[in-house]
């Protein structure tokens, strides 16, 4: 299964690039797209109503201010979605956050922390791995590995 | 033109009818939906996207917490979309608010109160009166009798 | 109709010019004007009443802070008032939100994102499109066009 | 000299009238109004330009959500303006809280608590105080008791 | 697999029942139980780190206030965790969903709406359902009615 | 009457200046003191229980943070209190806002703006005013001086 | 060593009496006072100079809104203080817990929960603990019997 | 008794070496360490359970965004636990605040001002000198020193 990493504008790339680079990391297929639940919304449709049968396991969707894209893609899909609210210059995120994450009853999103590509990327895997062994091996390795360099941290 | 008023949940009603009632007192066509942007995302385009043909002038899209709706239905019409932010039990509506508001350049929406149901018909009625003069005498003796009331109160 | 476009300070203009540069882009009359609440009220009372008479079919007025001259000249006109609250130093634009979305029921004024200069001259647009062909087809263009460069962009 | 108190709304009453019962136990001439930025503008203008000449030493002003009453009559008098955020239903009153004190340099408004109307009342003894001994010593005899009641709680 | 559903005190279980019965519905079988990460840290390590063995697929961990548990857990196994921020009085449950989504690099744990234990559960049957065709069919079945629903209210 | 300027530490000069400067423009006799409400207060009680004595007629207190001073100096003299919170780098200065507003009914404390010191000087000049025909005029001059260069503005 | 438990006003017993019920129960000598900060600050000063000699060993103290008497007391002492920010109605508590939390360098409060007073019991008893075995067993037994409590719970 | 310093991640060593200096200029044996609950759970749980018997007196714990290390150390141990919030890019440390301070009754963490190291520190030498005289001695100079600092101020 692949895995789908969409943002609603290039300019969130910077953010979103950390979880396409760890998700290649763990060998992970990537498809990556600029989707906007405002600007695009034809395209927006398409992508979620086919994901399910494009092989796409989980979607990955980051978004700023009024971060529809994920809520809306999670209505139109069973497939998990993971929505990342990305930071803003005005509050900080918090809108991206509460747009993402107050979701009603029905229709779940799950959220990250405020530019968490890279945990977006893990949750990811982490669900992945619960039907792929090797994956699964991997993510400890990862986890064994991250656990050492804070021990390894002198001060 | 008709205005549509539209709204994510039942549970809007209570708050939603507030602009119905005004849009009607003023004459006012009103077309009423319950559509979800998560649990209907298809009726959501096809009426958004066949607003403006059927007449629509206006639409008031009152939603709650991730309140997407006002936002997704602005990004496919060209009609002006105006939208009341539905207070909330546990964060009072800021979520619904900031979820609303915080529009990505591009696809405006016009932001009411938190349940700010009764300005928003009277924002419609504006925008209805630019170019309907009969409207515009109702809205200035609506706006006159308004202030009489403030000024006959006494304390 | 022309669109006014209103800000409390020069200091706001580096925001506001978005406003202007997208309405003339659009071959919409701007009439631009500083008009602070709390420094020139007697100028914001004579713009607010005469504005309609003037032919001004739309006003935008930029704040920050305590944002009042949206609120306050829409009380004195009919005619829809779009209001921008302007990022702030200390606390985001959260103030300048808050002071000018929360308006009370009567009064109502259409609320822009924190900073979205653009969105409101394209909401004024889609308001005086709704009865100016010319207007509406430029719009569509604009809209289609930005959802193409959507499309377009590659990661 | 008097002191003027000014609401929005007569629902705003409850919490105004306690400036009000405090300013008459002081022996203080109360004018007492109901004026709404929004709705009665011209009588706010009125108002604010003939406080002074009327013999107005201080102006209490409260209101809720998109504070604006006491902002805008502080620009139009130099007579101290004391501002009230009532309590709102959906933010608590940090919206009228935010509304009325952040206001730009140059037109300052003395604001008190949410809700915070007996300290209106005090701040403008205080004031007029300063040239009035007798009403100095009220204020005195005030706190004295003040002091005591803690003093003699038991727990 | 089986999904766990755990909690940082009995009364949480108002909410969390809510994920434990429809769980339930869905024919999935449930593991509750009451861990705190306060008050029983020994428990949580236990169960955190023999979940997985145990064949639990999914943890949804819902806690109030300083909601440490879900994050706490998702460090000690590589199960996917679901966070539920549990409604508090004071903050209204700001300070739950600060607690769960905020997590650092490394150990995701994703994050429901304020009370969102219906979603929780739905999220854990998404992800479970991409292994699990009976369950698959069961969520589109779900989403279905739960659309027909909306699609069938009258206003 | 005097008007004393006082602030928490150094750090605050830099804001607190602008209160000085606008008062000595004003011709106001200034009391400026380093006042610490937690490194200083046997400086701050005697500071505030002699204020009067002394011939101050208004406090301005600025402090950031958990900002103390303003409403303790407000609690052992009856000379009104203007109490600026200062911007804080974690919080913007929400948390000195409150810190100062939120007072408890007995004791008030006139807040200003996040950094509002150019206001606090401006109200303690108007409060003086009331029984200073001089400063009134001067007053008086220096708002039409304020309108003018707002009329003044070309964009 | 003594424990002083003190708060602002009677009205805040409801929550401070569970602090001090707690500290009776674990056997500490509990001197408990109503002490305002704006009120009594007399009061304030008398108690917080003399309270190292009168073998009070841990100082708590309860207060709402704009909080203050935990950091005053605590620049006149080097005897410990906790804070127990107040629930408000307006805002939660958000303005006691910043009030106290916000110290600034030099002079420290140990913060707890809005309405914690539970905990600044049990951490007063933590502090005394470390050099009285008698206590630190008693603690150690309610710590037990706390997650005892929990392993009991049933759902 | 020693105290500890642990912190979640070597990017918060900046905020934390100011508490360790500060102990080390008091003479204080200070234990570093880098602990994170997340990436490090084991490492967690047995320094936690052995601080008591290595001689710790007080833990100090500083973490950002969902900052769980201090609460969660807290509940293994009855050494008292004083907790940093540290500033966060994205919400300047709201969401650290939140996540230590907010506390479920029976396991209390003593939490500091955003970034409060220093203060940490002195709460930390202020409960080690309740039974060590010259450590009380010590930091009645300190606290002196510091009041003379801001007596010395010139303005």
């Amino acid at each position: 299964m692949k895995v789908a990493v969409i943002m609603g504008s290039t300019s969130d790339l910077e953010i979103m690039s950390q979880a396409i680079s760890l998700l290649e990391e763990f060998g992970v297929e990537v498809v990556k797209r600029v989707i906007s639940a405002h600007r695009t919304p034809d395209l927006m449709c398409e992508f979620a109503k086919s994901a399910r049968a494009e092989g796409i396991g989980v979607i990955i969707a980051g978004a700023g201010g009024a971060a529809h894209v994920a809520g809306v893609v999670a209505g139109m899909t069973t497939v998990p979605v993971i929505g990342i609210p990305i930071q803003t210059k005005a509050l900080g995120g918090m809108d991206s956050l509460l747009s993402i994450v107050q979701m009603p009853p029905g229709v779940p999103v799950a959220t990250m922390a405020i530019n968490g590509a890279k945990n977006a990327a893990l949750y990811a895997i982490q669900i992945l791995a619960l039907s792929d062994n090797k994956l699964s091996e991997k993510l400890e390795a990862f986890r064994a590995e991250q656990t050492q360099k804070v021990l390894d941290a002198t001060i």
